[in-house]
C-alpha cells in the first residue's frame, strides 16, 4: 500500500482510535503513500474489523501498546478522556525517537495527561486539525476533510524542531494550513470558535427535547427555519464533546459567561422593544460573517 | 410571460417587497406561468430596477397602492414592521374579492396590523413559507427555495374557503407542503424552531465581535470548528429579524427563558465536572437530529 519512496514521511504510523478524524487521516496517508504501514488500535473488535474492511489499517489490535511498537508516529485519535490511560499503556512500548501527536480539540490537557507518560527521547507534538463533520466512526472519514482548513500545533518550548516539522508536513499533505500556538491560547480561542457553539447547539436541541411530544414533532417538522442547523451540530459525538468540556472547563465557562451576559442584554432589548439596539447587534454580526467568507472558512 | 391558461392561478399578482422570498416566489410564478402579470412595489428605485432587470416584475412602482390596483392576489414580502403602513396604503386601492397574503415569520402580528385596514370583501390569508437562506435582496431568489418545505397558513375562523384554497395552491405549486394552524400556536412553535436559533446565533457572533481585534481575527480563522455555521445564520437580514423579535416578543422571551435555564444547568454540570449529565444531554440531542433527518427537513 506504500507510495513512492520519496513520498514516505513515516515508515510505520499508529493511529489510536479510528473515528471521523482517524479514518480521514488514514485515507490521506493511503492516498499520498505517506507511510508503509498503518497500525490501528481501537477499543472494540467491531471497529477494528470495520477499519480493516475499509482498508484503513494494515494491522489492527485491541492493544494500543502493541500498535505503537516500532511506530515512528503515533497519533491519538480517541476522545480526550481516554488520553491518560492510552499514554500509560503505550509509554513503555514507544521506541526512542518516536513522535506522539494527537488530534484533540483541547491542548493543555494533552500536555498534562500524555506528557508525563512518555519516556525520554520520545517527542510530544500536540496537534488540532480544525475540521470535522457531524458524523462519527470509521465509515465517516474522507481524505478531503482537512482541505483548506487550519491545523494548530501546540508543542511546548524545547520540543525537537525536526519532530515538529514532520507533524507539520503530515498535515500539509492533508491540505491544511499550519499555525503554531501556545496550548493555553489555543484552548481560549477554540472555546469560542468551537466549544461554545457546540454547547449552545446541544442546549437548544435539549430545550426542544423537553417539550411535550406533540410540540416536539412540530419543532422537527418546521426545523428548516434555522433549528435544523443546530440539530446538525448537536449530532456530533457525545463522548468526544463531553470530554472537551470536562477538559477545557475554565475557558469554556469564561466564554459562556460572556455569552450569557450578551444574551441577557438582547433579552432586555426585546422585552423593552428596543429595535435600534437589536438592529445594531444584528448588523455587526453580519459584518463578521463577511470576515469568515473573506478568510475562506465559510 | 404567461403560461398556458390552464396553469393560471391569478390574473394579476402584486408583490409588495422583492427580497429573498418575494423574488423566489416571482421565479416560481414565472416558471409555472401562474399569473399573467406580476406587479412589484418596493421602497427604492434601485430595487425596482434590479427586479425589472432580473425579469421578476412586469411592472414596478414605488407606490404600493398603485401596484395592488386590480390585483387578484397581493403578497406582502416586506419586513413585518412595515406591514401596518403598507396595509394602510393599499387598503383603499384593493378590489373586492382580492386576496391579501404575506410571507412573514410571525402571524398574530399580521392579523393585528393588516386586518383592520382591509375593506369588506377582501380576504386575508396569512402565510409563512418556512424556507430561507442567509442571503437577501432580489438577486438572492431562486425557484427551488421552497421545495419540500412546509408552508403554514393561519387564516382566522370564517375566512373564505376559496381564498384559502387559492393561496394553498400557489404554495403547492412552489413545491411546499401545506399546514393550517392557529396564528398564536404558529408563533410559539416558530419561536423555538426559528426565532430563538437566529437570536442565539446573532448573540454568539456578537460576543465574538466584542473581543479584542487580534482575538477576533483568530476566531474568524478557526471558525470551521462550529462557529462558522452560526455566522451563516447571523448573516440573515437584520431588519427582517429585528421586526420578528419585536413582533413575537412574548413567545420568544418564553422560549429564551427555557433555553437560559437549560444553559445554566449545562454550565453547572461543566463547573462540577458532571460528565454523565453532559453525556446524557448530548445523546438526547443526537436522537432529535435523527427525527429531523427522518422528517426530510435536514
Amino acid at each position: 500500500m506504500a507510495g513512492k519512496t520519496s513520498d514516505l514521511l513515516f515508515r510505520r504510523v499508529a493511529l489510536i482510535g479510528i473515528g471521523l478524524i482517524g479514518s480521514s487521516l488514514s485515507h490521506v496517508i493511503r492516498r499520498d503513500g505517506l507511510a508503509e504501514h498503518i497500525a490501528v488500535a481501537a477499543r472494540s473488535q467491531q471497529t477494528l474489523d470495520k477499519a480493516m474492511e475499509l482498508g484503513l489499517a494494515d494491522s489492527a489490535t485491541l492493544d494500543a501498546g502493541q500498535a505503537v511498537a516500532d511506530a515512528d508516529l503515533i497519533v491519538l485519535c480517541a476522545p480526550l478522556g481516554a488520553y491518560a490511560g492510552i499514554a500509560a499503556a503505550i509509554g513503555p512500548a514507544l521506541k526512542p525517537g518516536a513522535i506522539v501527536s494527537d488530534v484533540g480539540s483541547v491542548k493543555e490537557a494533552v500536555i498534562r495527561d500524555v506528557g508525563p507518560h512518555l519516556p525520554a527521547g520520545v517527542h510530544l507534538v500536540p496537534a488540532h486539525p480544525v475540521a470535522g463533520t457531524e458524523h462519527s466512526g470509521p465509515e465517516a472519514g474522507f481524505p478531503e476533510l482537512f482541505q483548506g482548513r487550519w491545523c494548530i500545533l501546540t508543542p511546548t518550548a524545547g520540543t525537537d524542531a525536526l519532530a515538529i516539522d514532520r507533524v507539520k508536513m503530515l498535515w500539509e499533505r492533508a491540505g491544511m494550513l499550519i499555525e503554531m500556538m501556545d496550548a493555553k491560547h489555543h484552548d481560549q480561542v477554540l472555546a469560542l470558535t468551537s466549544h461554545l457553539p457546540h454547547l449552545i447547539a446541544y442546549t437548544i436541541v435539549g430545550t426542544a427535547t423537553d417539550l411535550e411530544e406533540h410540540l416536539q414533532q412540530e419543532v422537527i417538522k418546521y426545523s428548516a427555519g434555522g433549528f435544523r442547523d443546530f440539530t446538525r451540530i448537536a449530532a456530533s459525538d457525545p463522548v468526544m464533546w463531553r470530554d472537551v468540556f470536562l477538559n477545557n472547563r475554565e475557558a469554556v465557562l469564561e466564554m459562556l459567561g460572556r455569552f450569557s451576559e450578551d444574551l441577557t442584554a438582547v433579552q432586555r432589548a426585546i422585552r423593552r422593544g428596543e429595535g435600534d439596539t437589536l438592529h445594531e447587534i444584528f448588523s455587526r454580526a453580519r459584518e463578521l460573517r463577511r470576515g469568515v467568507i473573506a478568510a475562506k472558512q465559510a
